[in-house]
């Protein structure tokens, strides 16, 4: 069995080892000894759990930097989807390894994705040894018509999807409320909890959808939701900002996994998240990055740091979303949202380590990690990622990174 | 003759040469030669001019994650002010040391600095190489009878300032109106004017001094500074939040320094920039970022981010603030307020240079440059920083770093 001790690290503000068997943190103390486990010294360094990323959409990042401070509908229009339209399977194969690199490099293990070419996705997630929620993306443009080609298609990825090992998994994603039909969202989410499937939605993100859907419905999107039988503990809902009071309740109801993207909702001017009216109702909040193309990153370091501040500028009150409750959105909020064993370094729980460099100049000095870790640090305070027991960085080493990155540049290249 | 010449860099899109001679670019273009220079090698790298940090306070650097997440008043008067009362010119000194390095590391040269213990900060800028503005801070606490004592001071400071180089600049900081007395501020201003020297200043930061300002003397910050005759274009004005339709004109009609610090203002809850408002009447704007304690960390990269995003968020429009507007205001904007030949890189210019690494995972690909600085990149990018013509760091070296962060943990422990 895999076997990994980490020497003197900090842990819990003290210094001790930890040991890895196969997946999962199996002890915790002082001088621990395992026989033929890979030794890691953790001198100078502390260990942390790694990051779950809920909402991204990794192979975008083809599209860092291809168009930026637009308007939405033009953004998607003249910008985004004629590249995507162009997009075969092995573009976003490298666009994902490429992304799998970042996130690894950034501490993050884990990402909820919604994107095309899925098994694209899939290969690159399990060649690099992250977790990923793939969510197979559903869009009918309201053209309930689409849904037997749709049916066909979901049959079949969820067949392929067993073939990819424990750490990727299929998700089905209906894109939003203005893209699928209702039949074809009813379906999507039955076809989900038949056969086990989370669902992943982006949900109450803008303002005009807000309004369009109480136009056409009379309802707001998340009572839209409610009324056609969408929400459940399995729907893991993106953005999140248009929300009414009654919406509020529907949330704690149906025990929504309310996913949060500062910085994507800043850059296109999405709307404020209500970050206050979700801790009053003790709703937790997990924070992510969205896609490359509205963010331009992976760094969930950053992404904390926009978490914490944008609800204090907004509430005109400094003492909203401390350091130490915005770190739980990338950590033990997400785990046990998605019902891991994880979010804290202890025995029991999946291998899913980070151990950053506490002689990074930005945690110096260590007067309170969880602010460091929030308002200071960046990604090149990582210096090694572990996940489900293997592991993937170490030093801020990849395997075949230079590999990926040639490749990477090849399609984008082809491509724009 | 000091000379330096960097082969094969990316600039201004085309790969070509730079040399320095002395303290100044003197020539850039293909197969430059020259005898005695010391070459450095800019193969997947681009040369970018160094950042400027318009308003911090270098040793504050010490209380990084100190207190956070707290009111205004408590946070200085339980919090920030007992250390900083404690503080010598030592702790200050290794304070600012530190700071340089994470300020060279993340490619900035310049610090328009105020702080205690001047010559603390002054020693530290000498020897590390940066250009700094030392603001000496001038505060009564609104008891004008102190300002004798001051008198004497800023005469003391102002003789031995001569003795730092050409890179450490006096300069007066009265903190702010609602710390220095009337007399005070005019005494300082006075005398700042008859010695050339530049007046750094807090001002319309929050609302409450915005409202005790119109209580007291019935007009606004501006408008009280005006009247009493501060305002002058030599001036650099931090904050500049809290301003009335004619406090603009003030501001164009003095041509002052306008200092944005984004994430400060939102840690803090100190109120939105009128960033749009500054835009419409030309005035260009300088992005900070502030001391260390209200921040967390001295990146100009993310420091440019918050600033990008902030007015869009503000002003429901993705537009507003693009990325190669944004990247002036640390770059061109502070160098053509503060009139030094800098702020691009070409012949003529100070040799005020950054080298980032095109490699960088947050670089690729390079769809857009100035897209990729302000909303990617962080401090890792920044490969080489070179001042006034002298290396400060190459491949992320600065020499004497571990000598540094052991002294200013030793401070910091001996103070908190």
């Amino acid at each position: 069995m895999n076997k990994i001790l980490i020497k003197g690290v900090l842990l819990d503000s003290v210094i001790q080892d930890i040991l890895i068997e196969g997946n999962l943190i199996t002890q915790t103390g002082s001088n621990l000894r395992a026989e033929n486990a890979k030794i890691i010294d953790g001198g100078n360094k502390a260990a942390l759990p790694a990051f779950y990323n809920m909402h991204t959409h990794s192979a975008m990042e083809i599209l860092r930097g291809y168009a930026d401070d637009m308007a939405l509908m033009p953004w998607l229009q003249d910008k985004i989807w004629p590249v995507e339209g162009k997009m075969t399977e092995e573009d976003v194969y490298w666009g994902t390894k490429f992304a799998c690199l970042e996130m690894i490099k950034s501490g993050t293990v884990l990402a909820n994705d919604m994107y095309w070419h899925w098994h694209g996705e899939a290969r690159a997630a399990q060649e690099m040894g992250i977790r990923m929620i793939n969510g197979f993306t559903v869009l009918d443009l309201l053209d309930d018509s689409r849904l037997p080609q749709i049916q066909a298609e979901v049959e079949k990825v969820y067949e392929a999807s067993q073939n990819y090992g424990e750490l990727v998994e299929l998700s089905l994603a209906p894109h939003a409320i203005y893209t699928v039909s209702e039949k074809t969202l009813i379906w999507t989410a039955d076809y989900a909890r038949n056969h086990g499937l989370r669902l992943h939605i982006h949900v109450a993100e803008t303002e005009h959808e807000f309004l369009e859907c109480q136009k056409k419905h009379g309802l707001t999107p998340i009572e839209y939701l409610d009324k056609i039988g969408i929400l459940g503990e399995d729907v893991i809902a993106a953005h999140m900002i248009w929300l009414s009071e009654h919406d509020f309740e529907l949330v704690k109801k149906h025990n929504l996994t309310v996913v949060h993207c500062p910085v994507s909702n800043m850059k296109l001017s999405s709307g404020i998240f209500k970050y206050q009216e979700y801790q009053k109702r003790d709703i937790p909040v997990c924070v992510a990055t969205d896609g490359c193309s509205s963010n331009n990153n992976l760094d969930l370091f950053e992404e904390m740091k926009f978490a914490a501040l944008l609800p204090k500028i907004a509430g005109g009150n400094p003492e909203i979303a401390p350091a130490a409750e915005i770190y739980k959105t990338t950590t033990i909020n997400p785990a046990r949202a998605l019902g891991l064993a994880a979010g804290e370094v202890k025995a029991g729980n999946l291998a899913d380590i980070i151990l950053i460099d506490l002689e990074n100049l930005n945690l110096i000095p260590q007067h309170n990690l969880s602010s460091n870790l929030v308002y200071s640090a960046h990604a090149d305070c990582v210096s090694t990622t572990i996940c489900n027991g293997k592991v993937l960085m170490e030093e801020r080493k990849i395997p075949d990174e230079k590999v990926i990155v040639r490749n990477f540049r090849r399609v984008v290249q082809a491509l724009t």
